[in-house]
């Protein structure tokens, strides 16, 4: 296999790495995620700023993520659940000579409604084999992915929008607050008032019912809308997936992330397994390009 | 009785009346919500712009609402649950010579949570005595509130933010929208989406999939949003007082908030009627000046 650059495009930022003999020797993260950047602007800043800064000028390249949705290079269209790697690599799409783009999932049929992803399907199949082949997968974020696979195959996921909500939540609501959302009394108390994740609405002004009551202590806020929303999303989501409530969890992301979810789901009596999702991104990738040129 | 200046202050508007002999003969609006002023200018905007409009200068003064919040006049202590006119008429505040605040009103250990209200309590009461007496009132708004009622006295209730979470989600979500909430297709399908009240942040998060899917005409995203957020509220909120799903609900409120909440609560088979809140804030107002000045 000859030397490739591969991406894993967000919506906010870049991760890039140069691949030889299939193991990274270089990689560079860059602010060019599709919602920073032009429309249509992903090949512009391909070339002229993360091949240079990855010597990577002239090289196969291969785009997971966002790079293939309306606000990156071109839409590649979805590969319907149930989707496995080869379902993914046959829909790769070529924007350009020596230029593929990994399409995304979307379920069909399912009675919670239609559901799309891009990116976490390279983290899920770049996930290490023991975990890879069945079971209940938890892609925490701004907006949350829970994926039921079987026998190597995505067969139906659910997105959460906890993360989105939280900003929003943090931001620009009555609950507007700059704490720590990892505050770990505010979490647990947090954790506790979400319930069964029901009537949420409600559930959330009783932040604020606490915080004019004085029932909640001082530095706690943050702590506790983070333990709220992440509870109601670990205690309802799973559920439109028609899974028992004890399916071990395999959590891949962002460490910290996953550790607040690994505490939500102890506190329901369930278990986990961490994956770091930087390290499954750049795996799934991977995998993809031996695919293409084995 | 003698003549009065009456006020419902809000956290966005205040609505003033002159009261004579027990009935309003002028009234007039004014955006100095406590959100909209400087803290502490209540009595400011009450001499400078409120008395002069109506006429009133001199006049005894009753204020309902955030006037009597940490944000208002001054913060009036919360009358605890249950509560009935009388404790609301003894919790009145008196924060200068012939000026009253009505006391908000709080929950005390119920197994929900805390929670608050100011300006509800006098709308409930001031609805016609046919309804007052019992049963489970909803307040739809910014901040919802769900009141169950029992021989004139408010027992329980809970808040939920469900006007809030749609101004946030249509102004600066990945769902934002400038479409019409009531536009009726996509209410429908909202409130079909709306499921028990759980997993709302999948649910959200299934909107922006149907518009990716084109799985929603053009033109109902708004719709989609308010029928779920409302669906979601009236399915999961009143629950939580421990009422059976079948109590008829009291609406009180803007018409066509209450005719979209309406929509909702005959979606799940519940039956409702209507009382316009400006008039039960209104006659609420002028029961509490009664029993001030009888």
């Amino acid at each position: 296999m000859s030397a490739w650059l591969a991406c894993d495009w967000g919506t906010t930022n870049v991760r890039a790495w140069r691949i030889e003999a299939g193991r990274a020797v270089a990689s560079a993260s860059f602010p060019f995620g599709v919602s920073k950047i032009g429309r249509g602007d992903v090949p512009l800043r391909l070339e002229q700023d993360i091949r240079p800064a990855l010597k990577a000028e002239g090289l196969p390249v291969l785009l997971g993520g966002m790079a293939g949705s309306n606000l990156g290079w071109l839409a590649a269209p979805y590969v319907d659940c149930p989707a496995d790697t080869k379902a993914i690599e046959k829909g790769l799409v070529q924007p350009a000579d020596r230029v593929w783009i990994v399409p995304g999932v979307r379920t069909v049929g399912q009675a919670h409604g239609p559901d799309v992803m891009r990116g976490e399907e390279v983290q899920i199949f770049g996930a290490p084999a023991s975990t890879v082949q069945t079971g209940l997968f938890c892609l925490p974020g701004t907006h949350a992915k829970w994926v039921r696979v079987e026998g190597g195959k995505i067969i139906d996921f659910v997105t959460a929008m906890t993360g989105e909500l939280y900003a929003l939540l943090s931001q620009h609501s009555i609950l507007a607050t700059v704490q720590d959302p990892a505050e770990p009394d505010g979490f647990a108390a947090g954790l506790a008032a979400s319930g069964e994740g029901n009537a949420l609405s409600a559930r959330l002004f009783g932040l604020r019912a606490r915080q004019l009551t004085g029932s909640l202590a001082e530095g706690q806020s943050a702590g506790f809308l983070s333990g709220l929303l992440i509870g109601s999303d670990v205690a309802s989501s799973p559920r439109l997936l028609g899974l028992s409530d004890d399916e071990p969890v395999t959590l891949i992301g962002d460490p910290a992330l996953c550790a607040a979810y690994g505490r939500a789901l102890a506190a329901r009596g369930r278990t986990c397994q961490n994956i770091d999702g930087e390290a499954a991104a750049l795996a799934g990738l991977i995998s993809i390009i031996e695919g293409i040129a084995p």
